[in-house]
């Protein structure tokens, strides 16, 4: 382990934390409350310090930066990130348990959305903008904001990949552009053009601009964290839809906007995984609809409710506008599917991806086919291409090593005595980063009620969900923290 | 396909059946079941009617059989053996619905013991005792045990093979002696006497014949139907403790046994899959003991239900001596995992089967091994021996489908509109071949509230369950029906 670059880089990490902590406690200085800003004062204070640490001790140069030192980096970075990120909730009382408050910005920066929280409305306007900052900053990935903006100081060939790699949702991350920093940029500028989009059409539907800010940063992270108790059910239905919309948008891996922009049409229309996104959308769409029935008074409710809650779980976002648990049981189950697909590898979303979904399933056909015809050399393809059996392998074993994952968790927290639909649907609703899940931890509760041991279960479900499980796994490894 | 061996071969299977259905008659012709005997007359005819058939039309010689032929011989000929098994309950009127007679005797050659009829004590006695030995000659395999008894007429070298092979549970099938047929008597031989044993030491317990023989039979196949409304509960301590203890015998790999039998001892005791099990068992009974702490009036009480439904539940035989559906939920969480984990490979029980859990696991593992050190090649080893790739890599695209399926059939059995928790535990009591799930598939309820199509659902489940899902998959292939 290269604990110097290590530290250098988590030195980063927090000097961009204090930063965007700023806007928050300036929100809280307009709105005049007090507590809020000694919160993030404090804070700030502290985050320094730590910043100030690591900077002088983690001087010097050592060469080697591996694979797994990426990972390890970018696990440690994100832990770190969310000790300090939590500090105002707690320092400010506006969450009295630390690890309440750990729950809730670790959700927040997994763009998860689960809260611990019975209502939100009577949080201070700072904390609410800092919760859903929070969601933004994690969505695009925070190490990859640091490598799209800071100046190239590290010039290590490795580092720059290694973290990307480690931090990027999907199974494999295709370079756009030759350089990793640049790709970094361009994906971080699409980002920040999308959600100016989304703020400027949420406004037009007359919400107000704080509304707007905190709702887009939740749509654009795919984070779900509502600033209102009902989530978004009493906004008005052009404000919900153009909610659904966004948050398809930005489940859909971000290399294909970087392909629309440069005119190559034809291949974003043809690609696999794009087309089995919307296809199981207006599928799952369709088949709600038609099973809800007469469950609302008009089509148009239906339709909207139905439209709303699936780009919310596919796409992971978390945001409702209306209780799903309530819905008859196919309904429900179709939510629950989407909850494990989730959306487009390279998407600010969770879940597995519909690109391994993709893979998971050509593997498993192609699976059959050897029986049938043990002599043919069976290949994987995707849009066309042959895919690397090393990347089919991996992907399998993911879907191996997430299942170990759902199974372990939902043992653990099945302690505390909740029903088996709650705590399965949480694990699934952490993992995934989703936020809600069905029955006691439905859309319209919370996670309150869930003992210290099974927090922190679930605090570690969301940041491997995130993290796409190794950079977390490897942690508890010892041979991830050896000297080489 | 080579339809002239198909066509001999399930000829075969149904004379058996047809062989087997006489004692059953006869106890019901001792008891004076009019109905019942009627019942078992026809469909032995009718049996007769379609091997004389089969027998005409399937005359001459064609060579090639291969493994995919093997495949969907054992996939057409459990669904034939079930639709012909069935008869008797449908023509005595026992059970009115044909569906739901295929869907009892289903459950019984897959020794699922998952039941339609609300209560079973006034079913006619030769009835259920047709429904236990379903298990008896589901559990080992019914065509592996045509394999032992039928005379070496069939010599095409492929054939034998590809056939035990197809319907024998766990990732490989180990030979234990190079001929095949003779593995297969050998396995048979050490079947009859465990069963006989079985029948013994409950006779001992004052157990009545007529219970004893058909408790043996649930318990030998891993199915669970029982011959009480409350399956095993009214019976004495003793009773359920021997069931227990034979419920985990034959969850057991009978290649340990033949290996006992051969002095090997060492060989068995080092045997990682055996030692999962009973580690799993142990484990799961301690932890469902402290779960449960005063729930039951005694230790002793609890400690004797406790290791009866997890024997129960891991073997997939499905037994009750209590309504574990009101345990805590951990302890049901504890179940549900059992569900999944299932008994050792080459026993009679159904599931995943630890040695496929532990290669999953292992291979889980070494990816993040190699994550740490991508240099080092790193091999997954069971006992001591190197698996072969092909081997890690086929179990691990086994649990993918696993998870396909299990998704699948949740959506579609959703419709019916009952709650979450009942619909994934029928489905992984039904594919998992276990019996009882959980909420209202729960062990003193019974699967007859659902719909057609969700029973025909489950019935594919437990065929895929039981024959590890191939050989079903492949019967949806145009390409296995091709003639070559």
């Amino acid at each position: 382990m290269n604990y110097k670059m290590m530290g250098r880089f988590i030195a980063q990490i927090l000097l961009l934390e204090a930063v965007c902590m700023i806007p928050a406690m300036g929100i809280s200085l307009v709105c005049g409350e007090q507590k809020a800003v000694f919160g993030f004062g404090v804070s700030i204070l502290l985050i320094m310090a730590v910043f100030v640490l690591l900077r002088y001790f983690c001087r010097g140069h050592k060469k080697g930066f591996y694979a797994r030192d990426g990972l390890v980096c970018v696990g440690v970075g994100w832990i770190v990130l969310s000790f300090m990120g939590c500090l105002p909730f707690y320092i400010s009382g506006a969450i009295p348990h630390f690890l309440d408050a750990m729950f809730e910005i670790v959700s927040g920066f997994t763009t998860t959305g689960a809260s611990i929280l019975p209502e939100v409305e009577s949080l201070p306007k700072g904390m609410l903008y800092w919760r859903s900052f929070s969601h933004w900053l994690g969505g695009m990935g925070v190490l990859v904001f640091l490598l799209a903006i800071v100046p190239a100081g590290e010039k290590q060939s490795g580092f720059t990949m290694h973290i990307l790699r480690a931090e990027s949702p999907g199974p494999s991350v295709g370079k756009l552009v030759p350089r990793m920093r640049r790709t970094a940029a361009i994906l971080y500028l699409l980002y920040i053009v999308l959600t100016i989009l989304n703020i400027f059409f949420l406004l037009i539907g007359d919400m107000p601009l704080f509304d707007a800010l905190c709702t887009a940063f939740g749509t654009a992270g795919t984070g779900g964290f509502g600033i209102k108790n009902d989530s978004m059910a009493s906004y008005s239905p052009y404000l919900q839809n153009v909610c659904t919309v966004f948050m398809l948008l930005f489940g859909v891996n971000f290399s294909c906007y970087y392909l629309l922009v440069m005119r190559r049409v034809r291949n974003v229309l043809h690609d696999e995984e794009l087309r089995l996104y919307f296809g199981i959308i207006i599928a799952s769409i369709a088949l709600i609809v038609w099973n809800l029935g007469s469950y609302y008074d008009t089509l148009e409710e239906t339709v909207r409710h139905g439209a709303f809650q699936v780009a919310s779980i596919i796409t992971t976002t978390g945001f409702a506008t209306t209780d799903f648990d309530k819905w008859p049981a196919f309904s429900k189950a179709i939510i629950l599917c989407l909850m494990v697909a989730g959306a487009c590898a390279g998407s600010t979303g969770g879940g597995i991806k519909c690109s391994r979904v993709l893979l998971l399933f050509k593997s498993s056909y192609r699976n059959i086919r050897k029986v049938l015809d043990p002599q043919k050399i069976q290949t994987v393809r995707i849009n066309g291409n042959k895919v690397d059996e090393s990347v089919v392998e991996n992907t399998n074993i993911y879907l191996v090593t997430y299942v170990f994952i759902v199974i372990a968790s939902f043992l653990v927290i099945s302690l505390d005595g909740f029903s088996t639909t709650t705590n399965f649907s949480a694990v699934l609703a952490c993992f995934n980063n989703i936020g809600p899940g069905l029955d006691a931890v439905g859309p319209v509760c919370n996670f309150s009620q869930y003992s210290i041991l099974s927090k922190s279960v679930l605090i570690l479900d969301m940041l491997a969900g995130r993290l796409e499980i190794f950079p977390i796994l490897i942690l508890f490894s010892r041979s991830a923290w050896r000297h080489r």
